[in-house]
């Protein structure tokens, strides 16, 4: 933390309210963390049924203290699964702004816990650090909500923030989400809202800070090529038949070309593209790529779509992927065959603008379409995927909420995506509103792995930034 | 065997020596089936440890034979395996050309038992047919051979045969020939010879003669491509890597051209070309192309290099098969992975001309070359393979033999190759001889396989056969 420039606040503390805020966080700062200590005791793991207790226990813990913050509703939310948590808070003016802020609060399972240097569920500070299961992903950043916006409140001297903050934390995150597009199609009507803050990703770096404007989604396939009904012997049939690894080999080398681009007819015609800005925004970041081949499993070369920088490819350019191939003689020694069948497991990631059932269609027709005679294919799309979620740097949501951070970081926030899928795009798709990530995890904060940390000095930023934004976009989404 | 001509023996009859042979083989036949049944009672299945005594029994029982028929030398060689027999019968002229005549005394593993509709090691003639393992691969294919040297010399009148006949009959062909070689090398001045029979391969049809000339060899090859040191979240880099399932599809998807010719260079260059009067010969044979397909498993194509038939692509052309792939999520569900690892299995099929380590070279030098930046190749090509064997059928020996061969069957003798591969290469490279491939077993024989049987007509048909033989190739070889 050293190289932060977060406490160089000159600027804003020509303002007065900024520093009504940043005097009510450091005065509510042991508070804050000693309630984010007792819930992250908590051990919410949703994916295992043991401790379906605690995930509830969880809900009620945060439901209890945002009532005792002063919500004015706080509901605990059923589902088939795990129990969510609804707390909304009213703007004043009927005719203000909604806007629902989305979390959860269950956590990942903690082993190999001999990993962890101490216990994930006794938080502990050290130094600016504080390590337990959840303290990044997800409850302390849920958490800098209920303190962003008292510190709002307390520097408005008003007693409603300047929208409708309607905050729905959900339990089951971390095993998949599986009732959250139900739970959201439930409550539409409550959830209605002219935007969603997803506060459950990363910045850049502690001295960089950043905002997330979008996911991939994820179409996947499975594809098995059947050509003689046994496996044939190779001394026999060799050279005479058609080889169903063969048939694959060539299937799967056609699906790129020799610029990296995936062939599949039409698949890029949804993609929204990369604008110039995003892109010389992209290339501010102070990306290391020596370091980030040596993350990717110290990997010899980048490699990809012709035309792209890396970080360009993993954000925001779709992809092919082979994800397993096997078939015929894969044991010990050689069996001289040509084998019955060959099989494939394929995801693609998509972006902007693109439908994973349109990919998985699309994929189906070319496989059709190239399994060589004598050769049947079969396709298997099995779910209908993660559709891709995407904000505009231009939309007025994003660009709100960016001056919030600026004002909180002080200095010049600049944009990420995030390779991966989430269940986002339901928020997006099922709530009809635009998203804005606003969060200050990092990417060491070892979400997921033993000694999960979170940096507090980055928490109380991101209280600090949640008290801007409900002015930030009360203004802006009017 | 309703359309076997082999009865139709008008124009042999007029040859007088023919009726001595023919009559000697009548006169024998009962007592030649009695002595095979002997035989064929014995298990001698090299591949099970629990009836190595079975087959020395039938080493002993074999050479017993020979020397109550008058085989002047008749010894048992051991190895370190299984013991092989040798047996000589030196021709009255010492500058007599000398001929190998190779079989071999072990069978293959009855099960599934069940599957047998008599006992394997029971035999028992069912009309025309002699069932029981081993009926035709080999010991009915070598003991024709006894009976045909018999045949010779009580039509000729002479004490000894006009080549001397080196016959040699090993105990380990089903279970890989492992000691074969050096068995060989340690008698391979004992084993000095001008060409060598080898009668343990199969005719076209019984009412089709034909000769073998030539069998493919083999070599083989594992590939793995290595990219990043884990298998990496295909969200996270997924795009942005090389993934190595898909250099390995593409690297094995360049391994044949459009006209599906191995791309390998100087693949070809070593290679045998067909002459037109082999093609002719071969296309003259009813090769019902639908039916073969049938039994290729079902096969819904034919497929394999352009301006080649099905026969000659299996007999005649080198080829590149993979036999297995392996890599990535290859279990139930998805795993959106970037897989650290592609492996693959290959064989070639080699014929005449070709040199298996010549081509295992080849292939590494090619995989090295275009095995795409970031991603490690290591190429494992383990035994130097099998070489590829091959008689041409202008050659004086395989003229010889189709004249004994026409003589016994009263009709044109066709030719075919194998597209297997086996210890016949050893023979000819270590005796330095050419092969003649003489032989009477069917494809529906059920070799390997439960009920196997050998049609008695043929067997004598093989005797009769080998009784011209030795008078053709005396001529031939001199």
């Amino acid at each position: 933390m050293g190289t932060m420039r977060v406490n160089d606040r000159t600027d804003e503390r020509a303002d007065g309210r900024v520093n009504d805020v940043v005097a009510h966080i450091e005065a509510e700062r042991d508070r804050f963390l000693a309630d984010l200590k007792e819930w992250l005791a908590i051990p919410s793991v949703s994916g295992d049924p043991a401790r379906a207790g605690d995930v509830r226990r969880s809900a009620e813990w945060l439901a209890g203290n945002l009532r005792r913050r002063g919500w004015p509703t706080v509901e605990i939310w059923e589902t088939p699964g795990h129990p969510a948590v609804y707390a909304e808070w009213p703007a004043e003016d009927p005719a203000a702004p909604a806007v629902v802020v989305y979390g959860h609060h269950d956590v990942q399972p903690v082993e190999p816990l001999e990993e962890w240097d101490t216990d994930p569920f006794t938080p502990v500070e050290k130094g600016d650090r504080l390590f337990g299961r959840g303290a990044s992903d997800d409850k302390g950043q849920v958490f800098f909500h209920a303190l962003g916006i008292s510190a709002s409140l307390a520097a408005s001297g008003r007693k409603a923030p300047p929208v409708t903050v309607k905050l729905l934390v959900e339990g089951e995150e971390e095993s998949g989400s599986v009732h959250f597009a139900d739970l959201l199609r439930a409550h539409r009507e409550r959830l209605a809202c002219d935007a969603v803050v997803i506060s459950d990703t990363t910045m850049w770096a502690a001295d960089v800070p950043s905002m997330c404007t979008g996911m991939r989604g994820l179409a996947e396939a499975e594809v098995t090529l059947r050509g003689p009904s046994t496996d044939l012997h190779s001394g026999s049939f060799g050279g005479a038949v058609p080889n169903p690894l063969q048939a694959m080999a060539a299937l799967l080398a056609g699906l790129h070309d020799a610029d990296g681009r995936v062939t599949l007819p039409g698949f890029y015609d949804d993609v929204v593209p990369l604008t110039d800005e995003e892109r010389a925004l992209f290339a501010r970041l102070p990306f290391d790529e020596e370091a980030w081949l040596k993350a990717a499993g110290d990997s010899r070369a980048a490699h990809g779509e012709k035309g792209y920088s890396t970080l360009e490819r993993i954000w925001a350019r779709p992809t092919a992927e082979i994800n397993g191939i096997w078939g015929g003689h894969t044991g010990p020694g050689g069996k001289t065959i040509v084998p019955r069948e060959a099989h494939a497991k394929l995801s693609f990631r998509l972006v902007a603008g693109q439908d994973p059932r349109k990919v998985q269609e699309s994929f189906k027709a070319w496989v059709a379409e190239n399994t060589p005679p004598g050769v049947e294919a079969e396709v298997r799309v099995g779910s209908g995927g993660v559709r891709p979620c995407f904000s505009p740097i231009d939309s007025a949501g994003v660009r709100a909420a960016r001056r919030a951070m600026e004002r909180a970081f002080g200095t010049e926030v600049l944009f990420t995506r995030e390779g991966g899928s989430g269940p986002e795009a339901d928020l997006a798709d099922i709530l009809d509103a635009p998203l804005i990530f606003v969060a200050v995890g990092l990417n060491d904060d070892r979400i997921h792995a033993p000694n999960e940390k979170v940096e507090i000095p980055l928490l109380l930023k991101g209280a600090e930034a949640a008290a801007y934004l409900w002015e930030e976009l009360a203004a802006a989404l009017r």
